[in-house]
């Protein structure tokens, strides 16, 4: 069934790609009249007429000059208008895309089409006069085939969308046999749909997710762009000895796998006289691992440049099969130089309203879907948190509270150990009504040895940003900017003062106050969507056992 | 000495801090007037007064507000105006910063103070009245040194800047032993500085192209965004059989380090019965590695999504001790759907004169720093990028220009063979005189597998954009959409059809002509700032045998 399909697929594509990739330009535009879009890209941009701009001498007799490079059209365009298309009507379109589904009835056929711009379909509305009505006959124009649409924009008779598209010619690009195709109309699981992650961007759910994804990662760079924060990419190989032990992978290239070379044996590895991996024959000369975290190296450049970020991939090697744990996990790290743990809050606080604003303004229709069908009232928790403002309270403040609450809960409360889950939504949902909190001062113990000694000597300038439902979203602290105090603190924790020799350097040669904060990119997706498994929040999750595609 | 410079730093810093820690804000203001920017952030946040937003009930009775967000002042706000700063005389300021360089003259001291938001540095001139001139007698304002200074702005006396600051105050904040800091006013070697990559930010070379870096991240991320491209996160860690084979570093938890482990040792690694890795006792139960390319995961969500790119790092476990190769660097892999190779090549274009048009608009002073210190005609040359139409010809055509040019070569000329840097060089700087030229339509047995093989069978729809002095900086091509013809190629190259299940799922259902180009970011950090040794255009380097901090 496939190749027979696939036969089909190639001749249409090609005949299809022909007749654009042979006619002049003006042929093109008769056949395909797009509206006010001179610069619009059509299928081939080879229909386009070279450019008139002066090329090189030497350009003019040898080559032929690149054409324009014009951005493609989007159903989102029309449908995601303020009118939802009506001042389309009476265009002409052509539309590319994938049938989400074709109901053919006696007289008429709708075909649903989306590109991946918006959630919105554009509905299709075919007689058999139109060109291409026998791909109808023969049942190409399945669930999940592409298709190229030309036709005219009316109103609706439909309740569910304003306009529709006359159909005046349609051709099959890419078959989709209905008997294989993984995605039929009846609801997947979720976990099935990860066992297709290559096809489940093409459902309502993951495409909704990933444009809310990409409207965060571009809000993330716009808030710190526009405050001045410069982005730094942090390595992701470190044999840096600073990094933590455990869990961390490894990367090396002193072992292979025998399918690419049937001869290679444990014994190949090169080893020391006592029996111990020979380290040194390594790629990088020593252990080297994925990292863990930016932070440290975002410090060295926040201590020349002032405020910096970044935002890159980071590793846990924990073996965690729960909905909030990915082993590979985006991470949004700034540091501020001049800057206190108040400063600190300040920027967390700011940035995470910017960037939820941000997707309420620009994924409307996305946040809708999610307000219906992932969470409800998640709108309304989102406008919370751009308009409520942020409260902060102590660590011991809030042991105090939740001791006073007399509530049970699973895990002991006592000053000294650390705030779980249940205690952090406690105080976020039921204390604070569904405003994000921020806990500062942690005891030094549950700590970091890097975080600020406050002048009690018990606790360190540190904080969490609560959020409702998520829980820690946020977490951060400013930086032990003295070298005595940190000095002490690595003795104390028997960590070894060598290997931080330039972490140290920060704090010998122009040392600042300086904070700054983590934030798990996405927990942000989850917290945003409302998407319940970590899973379904990065395209290709990899978690133990799992690292396909 | 680093010791005692220590405990000044801190006993300087407490100071500082507590005193903005504890004063109301009113006299804060007074300490540090800031002129026309009351959402400026202070060295801390602590001391604006509270929001008067309503907080919820609780948080009244239990937390503070969190204080506002304010964006740092930066130097580069005054130096970077239009008219270099004198917009700004009579203002007060405060500067927070690092000393380059501190000159001190019988009636007058002159401190270069840097901040990292721009090259200039604030020249800063203090008479012995002012407030912590003890501090310039005792020797602490040294190269390095972090201070804080408060002054007015007055227009300059030196041809260097257009005004200068009139120090009324002086606080050193962090000390730097000029014995002992590495970075000095002699000019050291690139490669001195790699070895405190931690430091090297703080020079004008390094803060310049962290910059520029900045500026082509960002102006990538607008460019793709604003023609309604979806940026896709591949992944990182693949156990996909996908991936080339050889250049890959694997990621594994099967084996660790002996320090944290005295016991390890190469006979705890598990093994099967036959002496081989047991991988399926490895954290992803299979090997896994890091990705050589997010190409082939972009392109499942070009196909869902339309436009979709990548932007993330990538690995090459390759042995090369070269200017132009990192073992990890940064990749943007955008991919067009409903597109072919002109598509492709407007697009590739499009985007490389858009960033290059962005920073040369952005940057100018870090532009025209390295114009004179690091390759003179750089302006120039990026101007040509610019304004010149590029041009494209094919690979055949190349050829025989190449051959008819009787230019003696190192490496041979003939069709089939690829082209070098050589070769590549020679076409864009002599034959069309610094215009970048696109290369298309490659003989197929030298191209990737999932190339689109061309109507004459030889050939496949590829394109490498090469530029003056870098050669290739861009590779690209149209896809084979076609699922018997892209089976066929891999049957011809031996490959295994199973290992590519979810590749050719995308030809499977609902296929569509589609293309996308690589970009290494370092090679255009590279082509954009002059800078040799691509080791120093990114923050961290990692090569064979380095991997620290």
């Amino acid at each position: 069934m496939a190749g027979a399909a696939a036969a089909v697929t190639r001749r249409a594509v090609t005949l299809l790609l022909s007749s654009r990739f042979r006619t002049p330009a003006s042929r093109v535009s008769s056949l395909i009249p797009i509206v006010g879009a001179s610069n619009r890209r059509f299928l081939c941009a080879s229909s386009v007429s070279a450019r008139t701009a002066e090329p090189a001498e030497a350009a003019s007799q040898l080559g032929e000059t690149v054409k324009e490079f014009r951005k493609r059209f989007r159903i989102d365009e029309v449908k995601g208008g303020p009118d939802q298309g009506l001042d389309w009507v009476g265009k002409g379109l052509t539309v590319r895309g994938w049938v989400r589904t074709c109901r053919v009835q006696s007289s008429v056929t709708f075909i649903e089409v989306n590109d991946g711009s918006c959630l919105s379909n554009m509905q299709c509305v075919m007689t058999s006069d139109a060109e291409g009505y026998d791909q109808i006959e023969s049942g190409a124009v399945t669930t999940g085939a592409s298709i190229l649409i030309e036709g005219t924009v009316v109103p609706s008779q439909g309740a569910k969308q304003k306009i529709e598209l006359k159909v005046t010619r349609l051709v099959v690009i890419g078959r989709s046999d209905p008997t294989t195709y993984p995605i039929q109309k009846k609801r997947a699981t979720r976990e099935f749909l990860r066992s297709i992650a290559h096809l489940r961007p093409r459902t309502n759910t993951f495409s909704a997710v990933t444009r809310v994804r990409n409207a965060l990662a571009y809000a993330t760079h716009k808030f710190f762009q526009e405050n001045g924060f410069v982005w730094v990419s942090s390595p992701i190989i470190t044999a840096s000895d600073c990094e933590g032990a455990g869990e961390q992978f490894y990367v090396t290239t002193l072992i292979q796998n025998d399918t690419e070379d049937n001869n290679f044996n444990v014994s190949k590895i090169p080893t020391t006289k006592d029996g111990k991996i020979d380290w040194s024959q390594d790629f990088f000369g020593k252990p080297a691992f994925l990292t863990v975290s930016g932070q440290l190296n975002g410090e060295t450049y926040a201590c020349a440049l002032s405020d910096i970020y970044t935002f890159g991939p980071t590793f846990r090697a924990e073996n965690s099969n729960t909905s909030r744990h990915l082993a590979e996990f985006w991470m949004i790290e700034p540091e501020l130089a001049f800057a206190d743990l108040n400063d600190d809050m300040a920027c967390a606080t700011a940035y995470l309203q910017y960037v939820v604003k941000y997707v309420l303004e620009n994924c409307k229709e996305d946040m809708e879907f999610f307000n219906t069908w992932i969470e409800k009232g998640i709108i309304n928790r989102l406008n919370d948190v751009v308009e409520k403002s942020f409260v902060q309270l102590s660590y011991t403040d809030a042991i105090d509270l939740l001791v006073k609450s007399k509530k049970k809960f699973e895990f002991p409360v006592k000053w000294g150990l650390d705030l779980q889950s249940e205690h952090e939504r406690y105080i976020t949902e039921q204390v604070f009504g569904g405003s994000p909190v921020i806990i500062r001062d942690y005891p030094k113990e549950i700590k970091a040895f890097y975080m600020r000694q406050n002048d009690d000597e018990k606790t360190v300038a540190a904080m969490d940003l609560l959020v409702p439902r998520v829980g820690e979203l946020i977490g951060g602290s400013q930086r032990e900017e003295r070298l005595d105090y940190l000095e002490a603190r690595l003795e104390e924790l028997n960590l070894n003062k060598e290997s931080y020799w330039w972490y140290l350097d920060l704090r010998r040669f122009g040392s600042v106050p300086h904070a700054g904060f983590g934030l798990g990119f996405e927990r942000l997706v989850q917290f945003a969507t409302g998407i319940e498994n970590i899973r379904d929040a990065i395209p290709f999750p990899r978690t133990p056992g799992s690292a396909d595609f």
